[in-house]
């Protein structure tokens, strides 16, 4: 019997809707622990071109040694493409107490069409996963 | 809104019981794909403890160049302890056709009750989720 | 007593000057397989900015099954800054026989002075280091 | 022109004899962050055997936050075959001062002679490379 998602760790976060009637900290808590695919609406057929995965839109997350963004995922469906793992303080210049830009840029190309997706892990709050980023081959 | 997990991609196979009337390839696929965290029921606190996590119990994955099982996680609950990753054909001696053992042995310890589960990656399958092992402290 | 870099395995590979008399086949071999840190002279202490390890400048690796880059690391001096891993096929569309051109761009800052370099993996051709770049903060 | 290793960074540490006029500060740093092969003298051809990655022989190294034995690379000679890594306080749950046995056992296969070294990489110390170990196939 398939278990329900809920009953089961580790608990995956999906992209969620942030609000203007959220309290202040649960659209920080939320938005900068959601991943995003910045990837072109249509590219060519085994053409490279650029994929980022960036980390929130309005809230920074720290980057300290206990506390950071530690994994950066990218996925085509079900297929892993690539991985980023940054170590503590490597957006920060090591500072304490300091918050991190966490992104990545990879260079990838598609046969057909893409359904891009990222995963990210934070090291307090665990795994979070992008909405979807349709990519279209021509 | 949060988003139906059947709606999200990659999808997160978690483990199913396998039953009688299955039929056979469905038996094999979903017993190869499922990861099993074997410790112990019960563990010192802050001693160090092996954790095995294996694939399978009845059935073999294949570890040919373009399908096997790439990565073993450990989560105790949100929370990533090791991850193993494996290069294709690391299991078989790199012989084609063949089928691999993928299991990786970690050293950890606990300061409390853990809530262990593992992930694991397929490189045709994507992810799944294994059930949670529970380690009692004393 | 040290052991000599020569007599140890994995070999790392460290950027070489590519020369005008090497032939065509070395210069392929050499060139594809060297990391490059592409990343400002300059920049401001704690201020995030991007750094591309890239492989390569005349000749483009291959990007099949069973032989690819694998693993972009950068390192600052001895410190692993951050690692992107790529799954095969990822730059190429999956497409056979194709060639792909692996890079990746990370965010980081800096807290001092850095001393940026990459280390690459090859599947088949194992280990390789790029020449260092210096980046000043001011 | 092949540059000298000793110019490049990132230093890559090689396992040195550890002998009795040393003084403790430095038989300790040296132990500790020397990773060990582990593995029978011979096995059958194709047949999965465990080979553990472990460090230090008399000392253990730190796992606090911000310095542990991050991750741990076994290779066959120039080829990667499997690499586990850690995440802090994943080998002493968490606690505050304590030291981590960090060791991994994988299950691997070899098709002829295996040449297996492993590479470790501490987050304060950099990269060090094993003895190798010589696995005859029978």
């Amino acid at each position: 019997m398939q278990k329900e998602n809920t009953q089961q760790m580790p608990k995956i976060n999906y992209a969620t809707d942030i609000t203007d009637d959220m309290k202040e900290a649960k659209k920080d808590y939320l938005d900068r622990h959601t991943p995003h695919v910045v990837a072109p609406d249509r590219v060519q057929k085994g053409k490279p071109f650029a994929v980022t995965v960036k980390m929130g839109r309005d809230y920074v997350h720290p980057d300290v040694v206990d506390h950071h963004i530690q994994t950066l995922q990218l996925f085509n469906g079900d297929t892993l493409l690539a991985t980023a793992t940054y170590n503590p303080g490597a957006t920060t210049g090591g500072m304490d107490e300091a918050k991190g830009y966490t992104q990545v840029t990879f260079q990838i190309s598609l046969g057909r069409k893409g359904k891009l997706t990222a995963m990210s892990y934070c090291t307090k709050h665990g795994l979070w996963v992008s909405e979807e980023k349709i990519v279209e081959v021509e």
